[in-house]
């Protein structure tokens, strides 16, 4: 696939001493679907599970990357080192948008205790690329203290970041509806912390309510109560208070055993979405032929797709 | 899973045999995933292939359902009957919409050669329900000559329709930046006919030259050239041109033989999600414990997800 191979154990050695220039080579052969991610992730994995990956999203305008670029202040203040992912899920016609993000981010650029890096999506399941969770183990075994990863909020990407975040911060701003949006998307149920920003403008309060009386009637698979607070990210205005929550959250993580039992929901997950790929994989290798010859028995209405998805799956038991 | 167990030999004839309320019945039996399901998907195997399967996408506000009550009335005048599946991707809180477009298909109700069924997404892979290629069949094989597969293009869904469909018919409307939205949504690519509805609305014709130049910009897999047509479903105006686009392109499938190529395809990608759902359903069942093992490993860096992944995709080869 990748038409240069690395020496992966030395890219990893230096990354791991925190060289941005092997930090962001690690995460290209990732985004690559490189053969050699599979040896990658096994020289990754012993080297993770410090970092705290926080996941933050919202609708477009709610000021996602200005809250993100604020964030980075108040934890470089607070002495920890951050790796910043900015996921997009849309096609790469919308490189407007990051083109923006980076921008605003510029202000960190100098900074060598923070890292941040733009990956495209492959619109692969919905939204979130594939790759985010390869890309945060080696954010994580670089030695961040903290990973955002901060993703264009539409729809399924919203459910799929807070799956791959120990917290979940979302982001919402006043009249824009977000309240019912919220509802729609299901975020109530996964946010850990709500973030009202553009406090300053007209309906914040509303915004506020609408909100509160969504989470009394959203029920929780934990004990953690979600707070909600008002921030002007422009200004860093509650920025420090949502640093507080996030650590908050932590320690509500660490001390109810919840950071382990998520952990290994993610990893279920991901353990899965391989299986299944390598899988299909096997169908189209091995299958091929096969594939072609049911599908056109199926299309011709000769043979019925769960009986042509039992001789398929046949094959790859054999291989 | 079903509490009820059904003789679906004689549902489907009595459904072949255009009976209404035994269609709607095999259109419940395959939403409620129905052990059944399997049996019922043999039997209409070979009744299908017969009608012409229509998927109609655009954003919400562009007129979807209006435009669809005008086909079908247009389609009722050319002596065809049609079936209609209103497939929402949305949540269940999203019932609004659903009821208006029911009280605007009120003008069909009485009509025994017209059928409207809505389906609500069960959110599988990114917004379609798994369960729609089935209800095609099941009116297919209930002998309807046209079936109109309506869904709120929301991203991904309006991709999947389009992969449901042997003709796809995107709406726009203008003033609503839906130019750049197909850019976006790589709707330029699927869409087979496009509809500029709300015709006499500002800027209909700043749409049509956006989108022209979009398409211009286009590669496509066949060569059809997808016509661009101005309508105002309200009034019925475009419709007939709308109808003859579709007659049209119906004639271009079949004398390249794209009808056959696009099905085939269809039935690749169903018969490798059956496939697919019932590996994984094998993970839960037989590698449960296994999986559980797995991911606490992954989850505290003892093992590297790939490897993990091959562990599981052991367990499942035996089964």
């Amino acid at each position: 696939m990748s038409p240069r191979q690395f020496d992966v154990t030395d890219l990893v050695s230096r990354a791991a001493a925190g060289e941005t220039r092997y930090i962001a080579r690690l995460i290209t052969l990732v985004e690559s679907e490189s053969e050699q991610l599979r040896e990658l992730s096994a020289l990754l994995a012993p080297r993770t599970g410090r970092a705290h990956v926080i996941g933050l999203t919202g609708s477009p305008g709610v000021g996602k990357s200005t809250t993100t670029s604020a964030l980075v202040t108040e934890f470089r203040k607070r002495g920890k080192t951050v790796g910043v992912l900015a996921v997009d899920p849309s096609s790469p016609f919308s490189g407007g948008a990051l083109l923006g993000d980076r921008i605003r981010m510029q202000e960190h650029s100098m900074d060598p205790g923070v890292f941040i890096r733009s990956m495209a999506s492959r619109g692969h399941l919905g939204g979130l690329s594939w790759a985010t969770p390869h890309a945060i183990r080696v954010l994580d075994a670089a030695g961040f203290d903290v990973i955002l990863a901060e993703t264009v909020g539409v729809g399924q990407s919203e459910i799929e970041v807070s799956q791959l975040a120990d917290t979940s911060l979302v982001l919402l701003a006043p009249g824009m509806g977000d309240g019912i949006q919220a509802a729609k998307a299901g975020i109530l149920e996964i946010g850990d912390i709500f973030c009202i920003n553009k406090a300053d403008r007209d309906g914040a309060e509303a915004t506020r309510r609408e909100l509160r009386n969504g989470l009394s009637m959203t029920a929780r698979a934990d004990s953690w109560k979600p707070p909600i607070e008002m921030t002007i990210a422009t200004e860093g205005t509650g920025i420090d208070k949502i640093a507080d929550h996030i650590a908050d959250h932590k320690d509500h993580l660490d001390a109810t055993g919840m950071l382990q039992a998520r952990r290994e929901e993610r990893a279920s997950r991901e353990i899965q979405a391989i299986a299944v790929a390598e899988i299909m994989r096997g169908f189209d290798v091995s299958g091929g032929q096969l594939l072609a010859g049911l599908s056109d028995r199926v299309a011709s209405g000769r043979l019925d797709p769960f009986t042509a998805a039992d001789e398929l799956r046949k094959t790859t038991d054999s291989m």
